[in-house]
């Protein structure tokens, strides 16, 4: 990021955190106190609303707030594409924020179709799924992109200095588009790891993004879902910093996305690499 | 816990991982590559079924999934008490494992006229909600036990003992039960922190725990819905191995709960300490 990104980044950060008195308590034999000011992670309902109905509420972060709405209707299946969604607007409403999107008619009548199957809050993208059968939803094939160590590495070192959200709250998760040389382009932060991805996901899609010729780097751990929301838009390679979980890689071999976890310096393990995606230097 | 008490817990855990290939990179200047074993947890769906009628579809860590049912139904409302659950009986599904209840058909009545505002998933009790007046949901006021600085640290220090799955997979969260000296009573685990800590309160309920007198650890942060589920249940305090959000604070400060994160060897954070509550020393 530029200098003037990461001006951006800080201000974005500080309209998503409240600064609250803590009483802070340090000692081993005896206890002290310290009472000052600290940085918690703002955490507000943001509905959903499409073509007039509300879709649903989730607990997120209160910024970049355009991007979640659009990346969530796409990892969702909401929407097919970015430009199916004609209008957006973000109001304070009583007890939150209300985004209101205007979308192509077809997909609202698909969306009503599927509003007993599908419900979406904090990210998580099964809430409403009445039955098993429809809990694993269809995986689409990806092109997983060759990702060298180095790349791995490298966007794993940046990572840090792009979340001034998590260093001042220390309670936010963060998810980052990099290019195949592991430099970070985007990153976007949530208190929930899925809306933080589904930020990242509008970003892309609004930026128009290459996404054939980079990974998702994310600060948490690989889930069903994020490998689930990351295919589904057509990302090959998911980075998380943490472990995956067994449907995690399962979803990753079906799907032929590459999949990593565990991301330290000096270390990762790879949990699926496709065929397609041999072994890269540099 | 006693040693038969850690081989049990040992033995639940093993169901709720899964062996599987990986390939470890370590390296700086080159590469070297090691495949081998890595215990991954178990994400699976479990679906919720009350008097025949499927509620919500969760993704679970397959153990202690009675406990499961019984906390999720009662922080999230839909039972006032354990014995309003007559019976509850878990059967492998296609896709998934179902957990059948059968419970008073005066709260089945109730749920059915909630089913539009109320679903549930990963624990996350806030799925289906369809506006923003309906989020935040009434939150009942609890008595907060005086805790001493030395009970949270000795909690803190047994903790990892009692988590043989995050010991393994490093994906798990883990709830636990401490008494007023710090002393771990119960803990369960889960990939979600939501369903750990509704397992935990399951566990709770079974065991008619004295609810006066202990608080609740989690591994993982403190955010709306964690504060909700204790306080719905009559818990009084939470301490969170991570940091707290700010909707989180303001639950608190609602229900009289005492909240305490970022609890680390030698010094923890005080979110609120409501008045009745005083500093204990012990």
């Amino acid at each position: 990021m530029s200098a003037a990104d990461t001006r951006h980044a800080s201000a974005s950060a500080e309209a998503a955190l409240m600064r609250l008195p803590v009483e802070e308590r340090r000692g081993s034999n005896g206890w002290h106190a310290d009472t000052h000011e600290d940085g918690l992670a703002l955490e507000q309902p943001v509905a959903l609303v499409y073509n007039g109905i509300s879709h649903a509420v989730m607990m997120a972060s209160p910024t970049d707030l355009e991007a979640f709405a659009l990346g969530f209707s796409l990892t969702e299946g909401i929407l097919h594409s970015a430009d199916e969604c004609y209008d957006l607007e973000v109001h304070e409403a009583p007890g939150g924020l209300a985004i209101h999107l205007t979308i192509a008619s077809q997909r609202m009548a698909e969306l009503k179709q599927r509003r007993r199957s599908l419900t979406g809050r904090t990210g998580c993208g099964l809430c409403g799924t009445e039955a098993l059968e429809q809990a694993i939803r269809p995986i689409p094939a990806v092109t997983a992109p060759s990702l060298s160590d180095a790349a791995i590495q490298r966007a794993l070192q940046e990572l840090f200095a792009h979340q001034p959200l998590q260093a001042v709250t220390g309670a936010s998760h963060g998810a980052a588009w990099c290019d195949l040389q592991g430099r970070v382009q985007w990153l976007c932060e949530d208190v929930g790891r899925h809306n933080a991805l589904d930020k990242l996901v509008g970003t892309l899609a609004r930026e128009n993004a290459p996404l054939a010729s980079g990974f998702v780097l994310v600060t948490s751990r690989a889930s069903y879902e994020m490998v689930h929301k990351c295919a589904s838009v057509g990302i090959g390679a998911l980075v998380a910093v943490s472990a995956a979980t067994s449907l995690a890689v399962e979803q990753a071999q079906t799907a032929g996305l590459f999949l990593a976890g565990f991301a330290r310096p000096g270390r990762h393990l790879i949990y699926h690499r496709p065929a397609t995606a041999a072994v890269a230097h540099g």
